[in-house]
């Protein structure tokens, strides 16, 4: 029987599992709502319920383990989610042992953001290299880094904050305490209340930004410059720091590359001498809101 | 016969060496001018001549090789420097091999900043732990990156550019094209800078703006003040991008650490969540200008 294994997107909305060979061929794939308004107990039981699915379907024999990527900040020695505002109910809780408990198979828990740049080193954007880093660029941003073919995790598991990298010391407030987070000036968020600020209209989506933008609107062409600004200096600090030869970008927000990717791009040269003297990459992601299935997928196998 | 290397740190001011067991015991020790002004092919000259003295006092069988700790971007694959203000000459020459043949032993070639950063972690405030970074407060500001015991080197060996970080979007012009790089903001250079803009002086020195600080000058204070709140922004930034457990500071600024570490602990602990959750640690260094001793003496150990 071929070997493989099981990844599985938990995020605030949607809960999705896949259960993928060692080449990275995804065989069965299940997907739902995540019913965060029934509470922990029943959303866990959905994932235990779509892990069992796939596991029947593609044979318990091959199945080397299950990956399970999660917003928040994960105690990797644990396998407790610490703080995930997208997941209330589910703070230091043990999810890594309660659903092995329950799966009788070895699981592995991982930050959402981690697990999407490991599915990119895996199979998409990044399969050339062995280091680099993503930013999800959502309503929020996150970020992962994988480094000799493994996402840096710091002695707890919190490194890769990077939506909370300061570019603006002066900007935006953010909850998290900082003020001028790079997610404070460069997501979805970010763009929709600097377009509020230049007086677009109080409800319009970032969307609705791009299409205006699109459109010929100025003032919504300078909030996606704006973005780009403000990834640019996270960007050039991130090169400086990593020397890396790839920074990937994924998330909601790439639709509007053309938009913001000339600024950014301006900014990280002039800000980032090693981006100057390097054939460093700056590029978009490839699997979309697959990179996560196949990262979780890929614990796993790496781990074994 | 005991094992040893022998640490090799040429500075734009000194050159020293030192033979230096696997125990961490240093055996020998030789220093001197850097003769620059006598050309390149002096330097070279002395270096070798200090190598060569080293291994006839402790016995050229011993030897396992030899590290180079040296200003400036330097290209690991091919060993040469690529560019060093600090040592005006040496562009492009290929030390590494140049050496080797005269010496006919093993040599390994480093930026001073990342050898000082391996030192610390053999023999000094790292020895606990596996992965720190370490900041170099000088005339200007270095850095260097030890992940899983080893030099982050990226992949030409230009990690660690932490003195160019931006720190403040808008700040201080930097000879690298960049504006508000960290070294621009926390080095000695831009305390005496910020001395000069509050009228403290035309000529003094940061042991100066120190003594005038030490004495109660309120103007004084407030450059230090500046640097360790541009010092705090930097290592929030890096300990949320790492999460590693130790950041170190080194250099010749080290002395006003009572003057800058308040403002720097508070900038840091505001801006990183990361820091305020876990018990991460930013110490001094604890061996002074010979960690890049020990460092480059550890490389050709480690590479063995």
């Amino acid at each position: 029987m071929a070997e493989y294994s099981i990844g599985v997107d938990l995020g605030g909305t949607n809960l999705r599992a896949a259960a993928i060979d060692r080449a990275g061929k995804i065989l069965e794939k299940v997907s739902g709502a995540t019913q965060l308004s029934a509470g922990r107990e029943a959303v866990v039981a959905d994932m235990v319920a779509s892990i069992v699915k796939l596991r029947e379907q593609c044979g318990a024999d091959g199945l080397v383990g299950v990956g399970i990527g999660t917003p928040g900040f994960i105690i990797m020695e644990q396998g407790i989610i610490t703080a995930s505002p997208n997941l209330p109910g589910f703070e230091n809780f043990p999810m890594r042992d309660e659903i092995e408990r329950q799966l009788k198979a070895p699981v592995v828990l991982e930050n959402d953001a981690n697990a999407a740049a490991l599915g990119e080193k895996w199979q998409g954007a990044g399969r050339d290299v062995e280091d680099l880093v993503l930013l999800t660029l959502g309503t929020g941003i996150g970020g992962g880094i994988i480094c000799g073919g493994k996402v840096l995790h710091g002695f707890v598991g919190m490194a890769g904050e990077l939506g909370h990298m300061t570019v603006i010391p002066g900007g935006n407030p953010c909850a998290c305490g900082n003020n001028g987070c790079l997610e404070k000036h460069a997501s979805a968020t970010a763009v929709t209340c600097m377009a509020k600020m230049m007086g677009l209209g109080d409800d319009l989506s970032s969307e609705g930004v791009y299409k205006l933008a699109i459109a010929g609107n100025d003032k919504a062409r300078v909030c996606f410059e704006m973005m780009g600004t403000a990834l640019g200096i996270a960007l050039a600090n991130l090169v400086d720091v990593f020397n890396f030869p790839l920074y990937l970008l994924s998330g909601g927000m790439l639709p509007a590359w053309d938009l913001f990717a000339p600024p950014m791009f301006a900014e990280t040269r002039r800000r980032s001498f090693v981006f100057r003297n390097t054939p460093t990459r700056i590029e978009k992601a490839i699997l979309g809101n697959e990179a996560g299935l196949y990262g979780a997928a890929y614990l796993p196998i790496q781990a074994r």
